[in-house]
């Protein structure tokens, strides 16, 4: 038995509208049977993380307090805002989805997994250690660094499964926007490889570089004056009737349905209706926390809503939940390789410098969490 | 063989941007193996039916030219609205979902029809008369008249399908907004008879009072600045997680997802991902043309698209379908009874003080088409 203690990384909003960002020390249970205690080496900061990190703070008004070991960082919370957070009002809540490290303790049944290093889903990941049930471990090739197995779960796990509801739900190519993040590269890269066509949405001229780089066909900028048209002639190019938004604010949605429906609509004989064939958007991210703005004017057969992993996989059958960690694990760091912009320790991660660059949640601006390091 | 000929109500978009409501003499085709001719006595003007009608022309202008028999209905359609009506363009379009006739004429296999009184679905109803497959006939019952028999589809099979949509999604209550509407009653006679809850919302105090009148318990009206939170209330005490709307645009269908989720969160712990029911709301109608405005504010586990009764019913089981069509047959005068303002003939639909009225789609405000009169 062990009294093993280590820092853990913890965002609170409090109900009259502050939120605070600090590292607690916390107590780390010693693995019981078929547990392990992992060592933390690296953990991203993913926009599905931000949400939970820095909720609706107004990050104009950050404060830097504390020392140097323990720093502290506070920012007002709009109070028009706190009824977005209601549920998490004044509970101090761990952050950070997944990671990797090293396993350093194994209880009864997991000692196999002592030494190796690991990739983990499961949350409370930006903290030194973390004790969890060997089965959300998946153990790495030999070689493979931490920084190689931290993204091994949510990005990874999110474009396979897009490449899989498109399949369920009877369409024959797909849409995505945010195209040249760590995810549309992988995304490219599995398209790509199983002969899927793929329309990439991207933003801003030099994204649209970073996707022809890796062989991407289908690139449409949305800063482009005539972009609803070259979007409509790549949708009737490749057949996608379906897309995936990382954006979620604004009219994109909207503007992807208008252009499906121009694609389906061409030689077609007039409906009031619009065209019988379905036409789905989904929403998977909220880089623009807006709300979404749809100008219905493609007919009735369209839908749009909400898109999370965890719920696709606990929808999704034992055979393609394994068919998809499987090719994870063996492609990590080919298919599924991610790039990061540098490493952060958990006390850097509190720093409002850092907080203000890793918050854009730019293009190639991607953080590692690194809790092993500098404290 | 007859050389029979009627005047249909038609409507032209031009690419110039004009719309042109005329009435023209076409010849009725005599009546194949299996078809009938059919003298149409009543045909509702139904929202559904004001699109096609109407298009996006900017009634302000309306001009009354033509005859007292033979009048003619423009107005011009702004530049920017062209592109949602393309594939219309150009093209004298016959309107008018459904009505109600007596069989004038039948081909071979289809005498047992002759006289009868029949409703039917099928397009170019604003007609003095429409040949068309007897399968298309719903004879009415002995006594019923045109105006009984106007609206035994749209309306009813809508209703209907919304109940079976429902139960084959998983929900167990359901929302509908506009609730006070021809459709709404029906909805609220059929909730009442098959124990469905069903939570009405509605936007002024008149239309709360013609609901309370028929047994509604559930009602909510949009003007209440309470509204967010009793809608949340009622939909605690229903457990309603599906909503038809069918107003579309503005903030509704997202304010009706923010309450399903205030319902939902009561006593759960914090998820930055939102509950994980699926929370649905379905788009039929757009008595408000504007843009739906989405504030995500409720989570992943939301869904919202078109809905339309033709998409329903090619994706639904003949039982299904069998089931419906007779329980409209059985409760055609007691469930599925519509209520309308007044009759206009094909003449005084055309008349521009008259368009002004029926075009706004009030509460208490249907008009049926009787183009057997006064022509």
């Amino acid at each position: 038995m062990t009294d093993r203690t280590g820092l853990e990384l913890r965002s609170l909003i409090t109900s009259a509208g502050e939120l605070t960002l600090s590292l607690e020390e916390v107590a780390v249970p010693d693995p019981g049977p078929g547990k392990v205690v992992v060592r933390i080496e690296a953990s991203p900061l993913n926009p599905s993380d931000l949400g939970l990190l820095l909720g609706p703070a107004d990050l104009s008004g950050m404060k830097a307090s504390g020392t140097a070991d323990r720093p502290v960082l506070t920012a007002p919370v709009p109070e028009g805002r706190l009824k977005h957070v209601a549920a998490r009002l004044d509970q101090s809540m761990p952050v950070g989805n997944e990671g990797a490290g090293t396993v350093i303790a194994a209880g009864e049944g997991a000692e196999g997994l002592m030494g190796k290093r690991v990739a983990m889903l499961g949350g409370s990941m930006y903290a030194q250690y973390r004790t969890l049930p060997a089965a959300a471990c998946l153990p790495l090739p030999d070689g493979a660094t931490a920084a190689e197995g931290a993204s091994a779960f949510v990005n990874p796990l999110t474009a396979l499964s897009m490449v899989e509801t498109m399949r369920a739900e009877g369409h024959k190519a797909l849409i995505h926007t945010a195209a040249a993040s760590n995810l549309g590269q992988m995304l490219n890269r599995i398209c790509l490889a199983d002969g899927v066509k793929l329309v990439n949405i991207v933003r801003k001229p030099e994204q649209a570089e970073i996707l022809r780089g890796i062989g991407a066909e289908y690139i449409c900028d949305s800063s482009d004056p005539d972009f609803e048209a070259k979007l409509a002639d790549a949708i009737e190019a490749t057949g996608a009737t379906i897309a995936f938004d990382a954006i979620g604010g604004g009219k994109l949605a909207g503007q992807i349905l208008a252009a499906m429906e121009t694609a389906l609509s061409k030689g077609m004989e007039y409906s009031r209706y619009g065209s019988s064939v379905r036409k789905q958007v989904y929403i998977y991210g909220s880089l623009d926390l807006g709300p979404t703005i749809i100008d219905r004017s493609f007919g009735l057969s369209w839908a749009t809503g909400g898109y999370l992993l965890t719920n696709f996989l606990a929808a999704a059958s034992p055979e393609v939940r394994d068919r998809m960690r499987n090719r994870v694990a063996a492609e990590l760091t080919t298919t599924f390789a991610s790039h990061y912009a540098g490493e952060l320790s958990l006390a850097e991660a509190l720093d409002p410098a850092t907080v203000e660059t890793y918050q854009r949640k730019a293009t190639g601006v991607k953080y590692l969490i690194t809790p092993a390091k500098g404290l």
